[in-house]
């Protein structure tokens, strides 16, 4: 999918939200223990629940990894149950180590797993990030500016010669490895204001916004600084979602929390003439 | 394990050395291949020709995610068999996320299986390493300066400010947030040369020197530089030490090279008074 098939979606949907699969075993609905795979369980019930609402889902591996070699067999079945439906999935992995390193992950995310997309760590520089650009059709999506409060201990150092802020430098470098098809970046809806600085720099890439939600971002800053022709906006909501509630109806609150964000999703495309 | 318990065992096996088993499916011997569990026979002929030798092992998770859950379980067998000797082991995994996220990729490998450190990014932040550093007798070993040509994107640009690089940032910011006994730090071999200015920054941390051997880097020059009195250097081989053969006689070959390495860092732990 590129980024013509992404706004595509959205616009079918009316939606560009995101449903983060942070699925704790030791937070999901205690009945769902008794089953063979209770996490895989809940992603399906999740997934069945909200996927005419959501473009996109982005499991977070450490969730799965917790579990080991199981937790990895939730995920492989999570993501393949995901290739029934109409959306875009995303790894969220963060990794990044030297080149033929990263070309391992790369293989296991893009390839074996088969995702859409993987989330990439910047620290290692571009022979850590080209390997997962190497995959057809697929997306790197590089971290640049987090929606944590850890944000603030390294990325807003400004660099003396460019004085631009080390985010900054993430992007203007990071923009010549790949292309808006093949290519986006984080950006923390906790720092929506900054979106307008950042849409200065790559005016064309989509951007996926976690920290809506749970993390506290507005939806409606992040599309005043964030929206492009294309929308160019993933918002992702994850905790907000799959622990609606942690009862038997998990997944019918979480079709109503997703519905919510939906429904503003579409106002905001119609304002700004997107659908 | 804290500093001083690994500076015994340096004393005691007369090495710094650690081997990175980047067990790579794709380049251990074919015979190993009709195995039920190839990359685990791999890694357990290499420990068994090896371990005298070393002080630490670091399995790359990158090699065993490609292989999915069944990698999952080789790594898990790989720890589960280590344990029998006296290592030090560290879990290659270059994690990091928010806070809550964090907390479950530590619990993970400091927890479920058990290792003694883990690699850590630290692009996120103050929030995304902390959790880490939660788990008693265990440690961070946080990227500063990597081994890869990509290093020289971000990890040099100086802040405006301070007047430091950003991975020297990364080492003054860092150092308040842990300790020397679960502190620890990521310098490549490649830049020897700048160990001089790390360790007026950090002098008592021990650093995990990667590089070694396939990369280029010198064992001599990051001696000169890295030593302090309680050794402090952890230097890695991992390519050159276990494929070293890529036939039958692959662990006896092996045991050769990092024969090789030990006899070189017992003379120089010998002639820097440290044995």
């Amino acid at each position: 999918m590129n980024s013509q098939g992404l706004f595509q979606l959205i616009q079918k949907k009316r939606s560009f939200l995101c449903i983060g699969l942070d699925s704790d075993i030791g937070k999901i609905p205690k009945h769902l223990l008794e089953k063979d795979d209770p996490v895989f369980e809940f992603n399906k019930r999740i997934i069945d629940n909200t996927h005419e609402l959501a473009i996109a889902y982005k499991p977070n591996l450490a969730f799965y990894e917790s579990n080991g070699s199981k937790g990895w067999k939730s995920l492989e079945k999570t993501i393949e149950y995901l290739k029934k439906f109409e959306v875009f999935t995303i790894a969220d992995a963060k990794r990044g180590d030297i080149g033929n390193t990263s070309a391992q992950y790369a293989k296991t995310f893009l390839e074996n797993l088969d995702f859409d997309s993987v989330t990439v760590a910047p620290y290692m520089g571009e022979d850590s990030v080209k390997p997962f650009l190497a995959f057809e059709n697929k997306w790197v999506v590089l971290l640049a500016l987090t929606s944590n409060k850890g944000a603030f201990n390294f990325q807003f150092l400004k660099d003396s010669k460019s004085g631009k802020a080390f985010f900054e430098e993430v992007l203007t470098q990071s923009r010549q490895w790949g292309n808006t098809d093949n290519l986006m970046y984080v950006v923390g809806a906790t720092q929506a204001e900054m979106l307008g600085g950042i849409r200065a720099i790559i005016p064309d890439h989509f951007l996926l916004v976690p920290g809506v939600g749970a993390q506290g971002g507005s939806l409606q800053e992040v599309a005043k600084y964030g929206l492009n022709k294309q929308c160019g906006l993933i918002v992702n909501s994850s905790r907000g979602i799959i622990f609606a509630s942690g009862e038997k109806d998990f997944a019918e609150k979480a079709n109503g929390q997703a519905s919510l964000l939906q429904q503003q999703m579409e106002s905001i495309l119609r304002e700004n003439g997107l659908i």
